[in-house]
């Protein structure tokens, strides 16, 4: 690398909006403003800074893309005396997307003393459309104006030049994905440096989830091993969604010296402009930071506690109604709500019916009393017992001229059920609307995936803050409250995971969910998060893998499951409940995603029941005729 | 076109069951073997015929992917002394898809005499990314594949020879999309037909819009209309979903002359085998169907029929219950399931409180007894007036030392919203629940769109039968019902549409919905099916477009809104609610899909509240100011 001139870089971490182009521009321009009185030469924003990026089908909407787009005109007028690069959406209105629609590109705009400056603005290469990524249904890309024009990619991807200070810049300028062409036909990064851009600055869009900056920071080291620049990768903060997912940003905008180590990241979560000097021999890197398991639920807890407190910012208002029961999962619920919006503004209320003990009632006011919140106990066996009489002396009569009846008989399952309908769409829903409040799920992702829950019931409520978690995860994230301060009552760890819906699921004689959660979890994140089906958790089985590849303890798989045909029968049930409930799942509240995946947008499934593959039903055979 | 020896050709249409690659499998070789009888000399299936289309991520499941392709075997097999074409995932483990997972294709095989012919399999060259369609995010492309070779997709595309009889025939194998080449930068049927295909094949899994058979009718005229070649068009019948929308695949196979006029075509929805020969003199054309606007309406009851009828065969049993109030939506609602699943199946309940009228308890009973349905009433009035006791005596406490009391009072919007969910939450899911049956969502599109519905109650169900048609569709829909016999009651027409929730909804007094449905049910329509919004109306309004873009009488908007100002505030109303509501549409059942847009995986939202164009606000501003 030659021996630069100096160059004063500010790197802005904004909280964007989507759906708001005039907050979010305001929020630019003042950032240029700020840089502009520190003398800083070049600010760098994040990707789709101005319209936002989870926007779902309002990218179809001309008016808004326009609106968007026009205030380009504003922030470029903003850049006397500095350049400025923002992410935000290009049009081209004498072009049709695949769609037919207005041509439109994920873009940056390079702008300079209120000018465009070089081949700005700078399209997407790379469209991810994995996962909740939706890139390509809405933009079209750099690849197809290449395949359009009869030209190669390669082609159309070159740095831009720009003065600054009387030194001439190469900025190798591209956006998220374009970093990561590990499987792509393409590798934008290359190409730039090929082409000798000297610093490269990345405008992402991305959600957080676990170890996700560790593995960026590996990836930024690998992609300018052989030819050394300067890195610079904006993100944003704030929260997104589209609808079924919640997703976080939680920022971690970095500027990497040309040897891959940091040399400045911004406050997770936090606004923030963070400002430096390249080409600087003075400027030193950060040691890396390596993310401990530690850390790992750390980050977790404040991921969960960012997301509950921006979903409520944009409600009437920050009070939430949930349900008590003295079990864990609501527990968790309650400690974090009352965290993220203040204990003033959590409303909880036990609704015990004659199958909950007084262990579990206990601790749910034992809960509510450490956590300082509202708390209430309505009972709902007498609801329950006039919904059995009501609906029992009910007959049905076949208006057909044979006046054929019908009588009506509740099971033992759809008395569990009721129970759970009244407190969820009766008790809670009732409650929320007098307080102009909402109400949340509670449910984690084992039973989400698993369907142990009810339709109108606890499946119920406006968020489900901890549905990205297994139950397992659940235990851990309070016991790591508790670290702090024991706000969850012990007791709570002692007692079976339980309904408490019938008589057979009574805490005290240590009943409790047909779920094994120790397996069963891992279980869950192989189909969910490793996509791994019946087959090949067979053949894993089989072949003595298993416990390795789902983390799960051999001798915890064998003796929940002393033959082979116990093995079988539980994984092929768990499936088919996996499959059928999906029902549930297409009915229920948008998720937190924290996870490698989440159920809803992120995971889209297809009512279409289950099926065993043909090796599947080989292997089988074969293991149980041997 | 030279002079050809005459070709026996099958054109198979199937029922697909997507996720069951068994059972398709075997329909398509029993096909094979009944063309072989017949003396075909080639057949042709639909796209995806072996694993279904609409999978969501189960694409991701190599196992299943693998299990699919295998079935390939199996079919070439079978074709001894025929030529078949079929649709099925190809797959490469040797590459990536751009997600990081195995290589996958929408392919077309093609195989004679147990081997697979030419360039077999064909890849899918346009892969559709709107709608409810994710090809993208699964399949790699032609294009892609020209791309990573360094070559043009033009050289990629290429006929299939094959020789039959003697003669070596070209043809031209494409996928679905690849006929819909309009808005792309390639046109695979042109340099088809440029490299001398003689016979156009077309393997489809295309779902039943409105007046979407006629467009592909002059489609295919307008492709071939300089190079006249033969034109088969093969798609499924069934239905498929991904959860928040199902599809109906009615079929409609057809075989066109090299002029574009049809030759034959399959019944609609019906599994069938046609068979013709080509290149004969013989051969006619029948008349091109133009469908009329009494068909349409014929069309969309035969559709609606068929996608109930189908979705409860994937049921535990065909039993159905739903709410009767007396009002168009619910009777209209039962009439459709009466006939699609048969009288003797379906359970319909009257559940009055304190606000409903006799006039609409009498039309429910009425209806009931035309339809020859069981029928019952169960009030609510107790247990509303128990659930608003029950809540109002109870107070929450602060347990922060405090003490802090909240009271709990209902206000009058909260007292309506109890009685939807007691019926929906409470009655309904208690008597489905007894029943083993699932009960249904009788909203239309205009209240899930407006969010006029309440959630945990009138918005629950696990299949919206008539939530794609506006309002005024359903009373049409209803009154196209009673041509054919007057199954629903006269008085429902003359009623204005209520919820019946307070005594502001009273009927008896003319009183109802705040909807202006024939107004509104336009405004939506635009809102979801055109995509526009408010910039684009008012800009129709104040250019005097608006009746004619909308198709709604100009004297009706103005003698709803006799000021510019009266319009503005409903429009910005109406959008503001439009869009909020959407966090009940996160919650609502799946939709039998019928229009160009409906609700759910068709049109992707996010929960991003409203916004106003910086264009919009200049527009009112101009109109305000005049």
């Amino acid at each position: 690398m030659t021996l630069n001139k100096k160059l004063k870089i500010a790197l802005a971490q904004i909280d964007i909006i989507a759906g708001r182009p005039d907050l979010n521009t305001k929020k630019i321009i003042s950032a240029i403003e700020n840089a502009k009185k520190e003398g800083d030469e070049l600010i760098v924003f994040s990707e789709m800074a101005v319209p936002g990026y989870l926007l779902g089908d309002e990218w179809e909407s001309n008016s808004y893309v326009k609106d968007c787009f026009a205030y380009n005109e504003d922030i470029k007028c903003a850049t006397q005396g500095i350049v400025a690069i923002w992410g935000n959406v290009d049009i081209d209105s004498s072009k049709r997307n695949e769609d037919g629609r207005i041509r439109k590109y994920n873009a940056a705009f390079v702008a300079q003393n209120g000018e465009y400056v070089g081949k700005s603005p700078i399209h997407k290469t790379l469209l991810p459309k994995y996962r909740e990524f939706d890139d390509a249904r809405h933009f079209y890309s750099l690849r197809k104006e290449a395949e359009e024009n009869g030209t190669k990619t390669e082609k159309l991807i070159e740095p831009v030049e720009v003065q600054i200070n009387g030194e001439c810049r190469k900025l190798g300028v591209i956006l998220c994905e374009d970093m990561w062409s590990d499987d792509y036909s393409v590798n934008p990064i290359e190409i730039l440096l090929s082409k000798n851009a000297e610093l490269l600055v990345n405008l992402s869009c991305s959600p957080w989830t676990w170890r996700k900056n560790n593995k960026r920071h590996s990836v930024v080291r690998s992609r300018i091993e052989k030819h050394p620049a300067y890195f610079i990768y904006a993100n944003n903060v704030g929260i997104q969604n589209n609808g079924k997912n919640i997703f976080l940003y939680d920022g971690n905008s970095s500027i990497y010296n040309p040897d891959g180590t940091l040399l400045k990241v911004a406050t997770d979560y936090k606004e923030e402009i963070i400002r430096t000097t390249l080409f600087d021999e003075e400027t030193r890197s950060i040691p890396n930071l390596k993310v401990s398991d530690a850390r790992d639920r750390e980050e977790l807890y404040a991921a969960l506690i960012y997301g509950i407190r921006r979903f409520f910012e944009n409600l009437p208002n920050k009070k939430v109604v949930l349900g008590l029961s003295g079990g864990i999962d609501s527990a968790l619920s309650a400690a974090l709500l009352a965290q993220a919006l203040g204990p003033e503004n959590v409303y909880a209320i036990n609704m015990p019916s004659q199958y909950n003990s007084k262990t579990t009632k206990d601790i749910a006011q034992g809960l509510a009393q450490n956590l300082g919140i509202h708390y209430a106990s309505i009972s709902i066996q007498n609801s329950y017992e006039n919904t059995i009489k009501e609906i029992e002396a009910t007959e049905f009569v076949q208006l057909d001229g044979s006046n054929t009846k019908t009588e009506l008989i509740f099971s033992a399952l759809n008395r569990e059920n009721i129970q759970s309908r009244d407190r969820g769409s009766r008790i809670l829903a009732g409650v929320a609307s007098i307080l102009n409040a909402v109400f949340v799920n509670n449910g984690n992702k084992t039973e989400t995936a698993l369907g142990y829950a009810t339709l109108y019931g606890d499946v119920n409520g406006a968020l489900a803050p901890i549905a990205d978690l297994y139950k397992q995860e659940v235990y851990e994230l309070a016991r790591f409250i508790n670290r702090k301060k024991e706000l969850i009552p012990k007791a709570i760890f002692m007692i079976p995971a339980s309904a408490e819906l019938s008589e057979n699921h009574n805490v005290d004689e240590g009943k409790g969910d047909p779920i094994l959660y120790p397996y069963h979890d891992k279980l869950v994140r192989a189909f969910v998060e490793f996509r791994l089906d019946p087959e090949d958790i067979l053949r894993y089985y089989k072949n003595g893998e298993l416990s390795q590849i789902c983390k799960c303890e051999k001798d915890l798989i064998d003796s929940y499951f002393p033959t082979a045909a116990c093995f079988i029968a539980d994984l092929e049930h768990k499936w088919r409940i996996y499959k059928i409930n999906y029902f549930k799942r297409i009915q229920a509240p948008p998720i937190i995603a924290v996870s490698k995946r989440a159920f809803g947008f992120d995971l889209r499934e297809s009512q279409n029941g289950f099926h065993f593959t043909r090796e599947y039903l080989k292997l089988k055979e074969e293991i149980l005729g041997q």
